[in-house]
C-alpha cells in the first residue's frame, strides 16, 4: 500500500487508512533507532534536501537524522546565507532545487500554503514541515505515534488541546487527525486566540482549562508564541500561567492515566509547570524519539516505495 | 587523459581538449541523475570542502550533489558562523583546512585572483566557485554543456551575451570559453557596463541589443545586480527593462532555433520576460541539472582519477 | 581498553594511562587521512551531533571530518538559525537532541562548566569542545600528540605557555595534561592575566618571556582574544608585541630542536612573528592535521569500542 499524493501538504487531505499506514510504517523504523548501528541501506542514491525558510533545531535535525539512518543524501538549505539574499522568488529557488534532481523537498515557509504552490509545480515530493499558521502535518502525525504507542489506539479517546489556538499549525493538524481518527477533541485557551472556524471542524470549545482537562485521556499543550504577546491577543505572562498553564493542580482533574504531550520549544513557567514537563504523565520526550521514526516512514512511503517498485 | 593542473581556476588555462574532456566525462555522470540510485562510488573516501566567502545556493548545493552522487564526503563552511570572524587571514583559513587533507577545495571568494592565491599554496585541489569579477568556470563549462547538447557543437555558433558585463565573472568565463572552442560572441549591454578589453578579447561590440541577437544560435542573459544599480553605471530599473532586457519581440530576431541561457538567479522582469524565461526556447533549468553533472566530472577529474592511476 | 567515564569533559578527570590511549589510538588513525581512502567503517550507523553555541571553523570542521572519516553521521547544529532564538533552555535543547538517540554529542558553549550539566543528564557521550575559559580537552590531546610525535615522550620535557592565560581553556587544559604527564610547565604574559591559581596548579611563573623560554623544548603561544584588549587587562598592541610576542630573536634562548604551537587561529604581528610562525620550528599545522586523528581516536573510544563490546 502506498500514499496516494506524491507530496504530504497536510492531514486534511490523508485518509485514515493513510495515516494508519505511515504509523505503522515508523513502527518498523522506530526500531533502528535503538540499534548500535542505526542505519539501512532503503534510500541509498536517494536526495533530500531541507528547504528552511524560517529557524529550526527539531525539525530540520529530526529529518536530517531520518534521512541519514535511511542512508539518503541530506542537503541543507537556510534562509540566511543562501541566495534569497539576491532577490530570487520562491519559486524560481525550488525549480532551481528541482532541476538538480532531488528525490524529496522538506520545506518551512512562513506562508500559510507556500508548499502546496511549489508541490504543484515540482515532480519532487514535498513535504510540508510547517507552514505559516496552516498546517504541520509530521507533527500530528508523531504526535498520533506517541498516542497510539500509550494508548493503544486513536479513536475514542478524549483530547485536550490548551494554549494559542490561533496560530498554531501544530493544532490545527492535530484537530484535523484526531477527529478523522475517531477522537473528541476540546480546545480551551483566551478567547482571543479561539479562531472561529474551531467548531466547525469537530472541536468542543470548553470555558475553561479546568474544563476541558476533565476527564481526558490526553492533554496537548500549545507553546506560547512570546513574540506575539505584544499583539493585544496576549494576557501578560502572569495571567496566563494563573489562567491557562498545564499546573500538577489542574492535571489532577485529567484520567489517571493521562499523557501529556508539547511540541516544543517549551515555556516551562509559562504554559507549563516544569513538575509537569518533567512529571510522570509527559510524553514530551517520546514525541521527539517518535519524530525521527515518523519522519523516516514519510521519506520512506514517499521516495522509496515507488522507486522499488519501478 | 587528465587535466594539465591540479586545480581548476579559470577557463584561461584550459586548452581545447581539456573543455571536451570535462563535458565528454559529464556526459556519463548526467545520466546518474536520472537514476532511482543516483550515486556511484567513485569518490568514496575524498573529502570535499565547500569554502564560501558569498552567499549562493545553487552553487554550493549542486557542488554539494555532486559531491555525495559520487559517495565523497562533503563539508560546508561558510564565512558567518565561521572563525572569520576572529580575524583570520583567507591563507592561514586554508592552511588550516589543508592540514585536514581535503582532496578538492571549492572556493567563492568576493576578491578576483583570490583561488589562485590560494591554489598555489595548496596541495588539495582547488576549484574556483567564483571569484569576485574575474572567473567562475564550471558555470561556463555547463553552459558550454547545455549549448552542445542543444547544438551538437560547440564552433562557429553566433552567440549573444546581453547585459552588466562589467561586473560579470559569468562573461568573462564564458567569453573565454565560446571564443576559444570557435565560437562568434557578440555583446551588448549599457554603454558603461562594457569592459574596454572585451575586443581584445575575441567579441564584437554590437550598437544594441537587437543587433546583438541578428542571427544568434544562443542567448546569453546575464543577471543585473541590482545592489549595484546604485552606483551611476546602470539606467533606471524601467529603463534597462525598455533596452536591454529579453522580450518576446526581440527574441523574433534570432535564429528559429535559439536557445536562451541564464546563469540564475533571475529578476524578472528587470533583464528578461517572464515569458521568455519559461518559454519554449529557455534552456535555463537545463543549465542547472547539467550543473550537477559537470562538476560531478570536475571533482571526478581533479580528485579521482589521479588518485586511481597511483 | 577504555576510558573510564562516559564523556569526555576535561583533562582534569582523564589518567595517564587514558591519556596515553587516546593518543595511541590516534596513532593508527592518523594514517588514514594519508590515504586516498580516507575512511574506514568503524562507526558506521552512528550519529554524532555538533553543537556548537560559538563560531568556530576548525573545531567544528575537525571533529566533521572525523566522525565522517569514521563514516559516522554528523549532523550540526549551530546557533543562528536554531531554536535558541525562541528562547529555549540549554538543558531543553539536548534532552531534545538526547531524544533522537545520538551517539556523541559535541558541545561548545561560552559558559564555563555546560557541558557538565549537560552530560550528567544524557546518555549519548558528551564531548567538551571548549567550554568558556575552562578546558578544551581535545585541543590539549592534540597539542600532546604533536609534542609526542616530536619529542617521543610527554615527561621531561620543559614547556613554556605565553599569553593571555587567564581567559585561556586552551592553557587549562594543556597545563593539566602536561604536569600530569610529568613534564614542566613554565608561564609568562602580561601579569594581569596570570590567574593567581597557576602556581597551585603546578606551572612556574617566570618573570619575562625570556626567561620563559630558557631552554625550552616546548613552546605554546596563546591566541590574544583582540576582543578583550578594550578592558584593561591588555596593554596595547604594541606594547603586547613588544614584551610578549614570539619573535626570531626570542626564540633563540629556547633550546635548538624546540617546537613551536599555537592552537589558532592566530594573530600574526600581535602574538606571534609571521617568520616564526611559518618557520622551521612551527608545528602549527601538524596541530591541526593530528586534530583530526586525536578527534576519530575520542569518537571511537567514545562510541565505537563499547558498541563492539557488546
Amino acid at each position: 500500500m502506498r500514499l496516494q499524493n506524491k507530496d504530504l501538504l497536510d492531514i486534511e487531505s490523508l485518509s485514515a487508512e493513510e495515516i494508519a499506514l505511515v504509523l505503522d510504517t515508523a513502527v518498523s523504523f522506530k526500531e533502528i533507532g535503538t540499534r548500535a548501528i542505526k542505519k539501512v541501506p532503503t534510500l541509498r542514491g536517494r536526495t533530500v534536501v531541507n528547504l528552511f525558510y524560517e529557524p529550526s533545531t527539531r525539525t530540520r535535525v529530526s529529518f536530517e537524522i531520518a534521512a541519514k539512518r535511511l542512508s539518503a543524501d541530506a542537503i541543507n538549505v537556510s534562509v540566511s546565507g543562501s541566495s534569497v539574499v539576491k532577490g530570487e522568488s520562491l519559486l524560481d529557488t525550488v525549480r532551481n532545487l528541482q532541476a538538480m534532481a532531488p528525490d524529496v523537498l522538506v520545506m518551512r515557509h512562513p506562508a500559510s500554503g507556500a508548499p502546496y504552490f511549489v508541490a504543484r509545480r515540482l515532480q519532487a515530493a514535498v513535504v510540508n514541515a510547517g507552514d505559516g499558521m496552516h498546517e504541520h502535518p509530521t507533527q500530528a502525525l508523531l504526535d498520533a505515534f506517541t498516542i497510539r504507542e500509550r494508548k493503544g489506539a486513536l479513536a475514542r479517546l478524549r483530547v485536550a488541546i490548551v494554549g494559542d489556538l490561533l496560530h498554531s499549525r501544530v493544532f490545527r493538524s492535530n484537530l484535523r487527525l484526531l477527529t478523522k481518527m475517531g477522537s473528541h477533541v476540546t480546545v480551551a485557551g483566551p478567547p482571543t486566540l479561539i479562531p472561529p472556524e474551531v467548531e466547525k471542524l469537530g472541536a468542543r470549545v470548553a470555558p475553561s482549562v479546568e474544563d476541558a482537562l476533565e476527564g481526558a485521556d490526553v492533554v496537548m499543550m500549545l507553546r506560547v508564541q512570546k513574540e506575539r504577546m505584544q499583539g493585544g491577543y496576549f494576557p501578560s505572562v502572569r495571567e496566563y500561567f494563573r489562567f491557562f498553564a498545564l499546573t500538577r493542580a489542574r492535571i489532577e482533574r485529567a484520567r489517571g492515566d493521562v499523557i501529556i504531550l508539547h511540541p516544543g520549544p517549551m515555556n516551562r513557567g509559562l504554559e507549563i509547570e516544569s513538575a509537569v514537563a518533567d512529571g510522570p504523565y509527559s510524553v514530551i520526550l517520546d514525541q521527539v524519539t517518535n519524530g525521527v521514526a515518523v519522519r523516516m516512514a514519510v521519506l520512506y512511503l514517499l521516495a522509496g516505495a515507488g522507486a522499488e517498485a519501478s
